[in-house]
C-alpha cells in the first residue's frame, strides 16, 4: 500500500560550519518520501519548474517514488537557501524564492484517490486540506507543520486539525499553538484541537508521543557529529508514516516502532549534507539502528 | 548495606511563580540521602550550625539516616535563597551565607570508613577528596558536580575524577568540562579524565549514561507541572546510588535501573517545595512510576 505525500519540492543552498552545498534536491516532501520509500511504494503530489534537475527525478524513480502528482510547470523550482550556526541548533533563511511554488494547486491523479496513509508534509495548511479533499476515505491521516502556519494561518490550521488523526510539530511550535511551555501540558491541549495523536518533536532530545494508550517517550540516535541536520524533520514524518504504512498490528504499537524508525532515518539524515546519507541507506542499516535504540533504552 | 553521603546541608529559602517558602531543609546531602533512604540506610557527613532546627534532624531520623558524620558546630546553618524564572528553566541566586559551611572538614566516624557505596555529593572537590582518602575499599564512588568548581577548583576537580567511577554533571557542564558542544562527544572526553561512567543530566529531556557497555538513554518522567526543581540533580544522583546499594546484580543493569529510580524520585522531588513531597513518599510509588516509565518507553 503506498503512502501518499504531500509538500515542497525545492533546490537547497546550504551553508554549514563543515561546507557549503548548492541546489541540492530539498522540500519537505523529498526528504519525507525518500524516508519511506524504505518501507515501500509513495506517492509523490508536489511541483517543480523545468530548471529541476533531470538527476533528481531520477533519484525519486529510483526509490520507487511515484510521480504521477508531481507537476512540472514552466518556471524555477522553489529555492531556498539557508544558514546553520556552529552549534548546529539555530538557522537562518538567507532567501525564499517560491518560484513555480507560489501558484501551487496540488491536484491528485485518479490512482492517488483511494490513498490510506497520507503524510501531509509542511506547506500552507490550505494545500494540506485541498489534498485530504480528494482522498477518498484515507485509514490514516498525519499533518506537519512550521512555526510560519502558525504565524500566518492559524484558522486554516485548526480547520485542519479537526480533519487528521495525527499531528507532528516540535516543541516550540507545540508551546505555541497551545500556548503553554510545559511540553506535557500542551500536548493534552492540541488534543482538543482535533489530533487523537500528538507527536512532539525535541531535536538532538528526542520526541514525544501523546494518544489514548499515554506517553510514548523517544530518544534521539546518539550522533556524535551532525552534518546538516536539514530535512530532520520532514525525514522524522516520512519514515514513521513508512513504517506505519507496510507493518500490521495494533495501531499504537506500530506509532511506536514508526517513531523509533522516523528517528532512525533522522539520525542518517544529519549525516550528510541534504539527501546524500539517507539515498545511499540500505534497509539493514535502519533495522540496526533500531535495535541498538532499543538496546539504549531498556532496563 | 549502608550509602555513604557527604555535601552541603543547608537552609534554603526560594522564590518560584507558584509561592514562596523561607528555610527548608536544602543542601545537597540532604536531597540525596532522603532520595537515598528509601533503599536502605543511609549514613550523612555534613555540618550544620546550632540555629538548625531540631524537626529537620527529626526528618533526618526518620528516615533512617546515620546523623553520626553530621557535626553541629557553632555559627550558622549554609543559608541559600534563589528564585527561578516563570519557565523554572533558569534560577538565580539571591543570597549564599556559608556560616558554619566555610570551615567545614569532613571528618569520618570510624563505622564510615568501611563504607561500600560513597556518594559526593556537590561540594568542592577538595572536601570530596578528603572524605574519599578517609574511606578504606568503596566498591563504587559516584561524585557530583557543579560548574562553580569547573571555573574556581578545576585541578582539583581533574584529580578526583582519577579516583571516581562514576561522574555525574549536567550537559552545560559537561560541555565545558569536555571542550565541546556535542553531548556525547562530550561524553567520550570526560571517560578519558577517569570515570568509568559519565552520567549527563538534561534536566526534562532524561539524561544519558555512557559506559563500557555504550549508550544508555533515559527519560525523564513526564510532569505536567513543576512547583520546584531545587534539589531534584542531588535526588537523582541519591536515588540512583540508593539503588545500587541495596540491589544486586552486573553493575550496569543497576546502574540503567538506578538511574530511573532517580529520574522517579526527582520528579517526585519537582513536584513540591523543597523536600516537601519527597518525605512524604512511599515506596510504592517509587515503584509504580518505575514501571510507568518502562511503559512509556517500550516499542
Amino acid at each position: 500500500m503506498s503512502v501518499l505525500i504531500v509538500g515542497s519540492t525545492a533546490l537547497d543552498s546550504i551553508k554549514t560550519p563543515h561546507g557549503q552545498y548548492a541546489r541540492l534536491l530539498g522540500g519537505s516532501a523529498s526528504y519525507a518520501a525518500v524516508a519511506a520509500s524504505f518501507f515501500g511504494p509513495v506517492q509523490l503530489v508536489g511541483v517543480v519548474g523545468t530548471d529541476f534537475p533531470r538527476r533528481y527525478l531520477a533519484l525519486y524513480r529510483r526509490h520507487g517514488i511515484d510521480l504521477a502528482g508531481l507537476q512540472i510547470q514552466p518556471g524555477k523550482t522553489f529555492h531556498w537557501s539557508g544558514e546553520y550556526e556552529v552549534n548546529m541548533d539555530n538557522r537562518r533563511t538567507l532567501a525564499t524564492e517560491l518560484g513555480v511554488f507560489e501558484g501551487f494547486q496540488p491536484e491528485l491523479p485518479p490512482a492517488y484517490r483511494d490513498a490510506q496513509f497520507v503524510l501531509l508534509a509542511n506547506i500552507a495548511p490550505r494545500l494540506q486540506a485541498h489534498v485530504l479533499d480528494q482522498v477518498r476515505r484515507p485509514q490514516f491521516v498525519l499533518a506537519d507543520t512550521m512555526d510560519l502556519w502558525l504565524n500566518t494561518a492559524l484558522d486554516q490550521l485548526r480547520a485542519l486539525l479537526r480533519r487528521v488523526d495525527a499531528l507532528v510539530l516540535n516543541e516550540i511550535e507545540a508551546q505555541q499553538l497551545a500556548g503553554h511551555t510545559n511540553l506535557y501540558e500542551a500536548a493534552a491541549r492540541i488534543h482538543r484541537l482535533g489530533p487523537r495523536y500528538v507527536i512532539v518533536k525535541k531535536g538532538q532530545h528526542g520526541s514525544v508521543l501523546s494518544g489514548p494508550d499515554g506517553w510514548f517517550l523517544a530518544p534521539a540516535y546518539p550522533l556524535r557529529k551532525v552534518v546538516d541536520p536539514t530535512g530532520a524533520g520532514d525525514t522524522f514524518a516520512g519514515g514513521l508514516m513508512g513504517y506505519l504504512a507496510h507493518n500490521s498490528g495494533p495501531v499504537e504499537r506500530k506509532l511506536r516502532r514508526g517513531i523509533i524508525a522516523g528517528t532512525v532515518l533522522a539520525s542518517f539524515c544529519c549525516e550528510g549534507p541534504g539527501l546524500s546519507r539517507t539515498t545511499q541507506l540500505r534497509r539493514a542499516e535502519i533495522s540496526q539502528r533500531m535495535r541498538e535504540l532499543e538496546r539504549m533504552t531498556r532496563f
